[in-house]
């Protein structure tokens, strides 16, 4: 389940809910696109700022729509007691795997970290990937940490923030993680701008924004890698390049998928949750013009 | 109201929920000793890992317990619907002021964040107080931005982070902060480690963790700042340096202060909730020195 594309899909809501149909037209279309699996409630589907029941809610519906293809559902709160709960919805509504990232206010210690993931895994019975966002969470794993949080049972995977754009020190990197965890733990690329890079370098799966909202396209760099074809993954990856100035000029994957989702009509508008906005004026005509100069649909 | 001390008292919880004896004890301590306002539900009294039940409960117990002593409320929340929620909730139950920090999983923009503070000014009758703390929020206050907020109606005050230790230095950033805000809205210093520097430096208040368990102590402090006795004040401050090399070396101020109260007896153990910890083995016995040291009860 851990292994090539992971696709993240947006959660499309407004100020009163969960905007159901879209969210499940969304999950629909990445099963139909066969990706290896639907992570649900990451980042990317703004997890963080949902209550525990919209969250069931949302596990529930992505559950019923992805046909055969594992769900991966994001779990992370401030509190270990809220994550046991999500944990326990996750496993109730048919998820096949979740995801956690040590959430913080107040920076967390490694000890805390570890007791953390150590609670969770102790009351799981599906395989859970640990979620490293230091952009979101403010918390730094240390390869020490990671390599002991990766003995707990049902760890399985290790989603690592994005690698450096130079293939050796890609590789360097996935190498030294890779000597720390067991060997049935995979490790993924976050970050799409790197994400061919991170294949290439050994990553074993793609946890990807872009694949949410665009399976195609993910899944060909995807595909290209896992079959040894580096080339042909860098050059679909750097096609792709007026996006990832899209992604580094405002501030993220998040925004930008988001806006292109309400331009193309996949979702309504709004689809972020207030204080979160999507791009207007200006910045979403150069949207609008990335869409159409890579024919993005 | 904003100005003074204002003392930060802990929420004592374990994880089947709050100790509300504890708490309101802690309130009634801080209420005799005749501090100038309360802010309850603060960084130190853990508002991010409450539940909205919770919060209100705590609102209420600390309304309760503070006889005369205005009652300053934290109401952040990630989302800007959950932050008009509890602006009501607070209302209801009696605060005097409310205390809004920017808490943010993706990172934020300027625009987002004025919105953000836009919206809850406008639905509030009580003053509010801009709680600028990057360390938790991961929010960086552009001076301009402070300036745009504090146009806002009901906006009294301003929590900023910790100056420089340079009375030099810190005199300019209290100058150019005022340059740009009202008369009436107040600048209070956070970081007891620099408060007796920032008080001199021109700070109206002091948004105190020390003060929530140690009242006396701060108030010594802020009434020689006050008075003008800047040497006095600074002198207080320095004799606590071995308490301020343990919130250097240990985090912060939220893990010592509550480590402290639970030696002192204030609050069982344990009192922060979980994933976070006080400090335990040899760190607590340095702290248990540190208490004895500085006669801290």
């Amino acid at each position: 389940m851990f292994t090539g594309l992971s696709a993240f899909p947006l959660t499309p809501m407004n100020e009163q809910g969960i905007r159901e149909g879209e969210f499940s037209g969304l999950v629909e279309r990445l099963a139909k696109a066969q990706v290896d699996s639907i992570g649900v409630l990451g980042s990317t589907g703004s997890y963080a700022y949902l209550s525990r029941e919209e969250r069931a809610r949302v596990t529930q519906l992505a559950v019923d729509s992805a046909g055969d293809v594992p769900v991966i559902i994001g779990i992370g709160a401030l509190r270990t007691r809220d994550v046991l709960a999500l944990a326990e919805d996750a496993q109730k509504a048919g998820a096949s795997g979740v995801l956690l990232a040590p959430v913080s206010y107040q920076k967390l210690t490694d000890d805390e970290v570890f007791s953390h993931y150590e609670a969770v895994c102790c009351s799981l019975s599906v395989p859970l990937c640990v979620y490293d966002n230091p952009g979101t969470t403010h918390f730094e794993f240390s390869d020490e940490l990671h390599g002991r949080i990766a003995q707990l049972p049902q760890v399985r995977s290790i989603k690592i923030p994005p690698v450096s754009t130079d293939l050796n020190a890609a590789r360097e990197r996935v190498k030294r993680l890779r000597a720390l965890v067991p060997e049935d733990v995979t490790l993924g690329i976050s970050g799409d701008v790197v994400a061919a890079t991170g294949l290439i370098a050994g990553c074993d799966s793609w946890y990807s924004v872009l694949g949410g909202l665009f399976p195609e396209k993910a899944l060909a760099i995807t595909r290209a890698a896992q079959a040894g074809d580096n080339q042909t993954a860098q050059r679909l990856s750097s096609e792709l390049e007026p996006l990832w100035v899209l992604y580094r000029e405002y501030g993220g994957s998040l925004r930008v998928i988001a806006t292109m989702a309400e331009i193309l009509g996949n979702v309504s508008s709004p689809n972020l949750l207030l204080p979160l906005k999507t791009l207007q004026g200006d910045v979403r005509k150069r949207v609008e013009q990335v869409i159409e100069q890579l024919k993005l649909v």
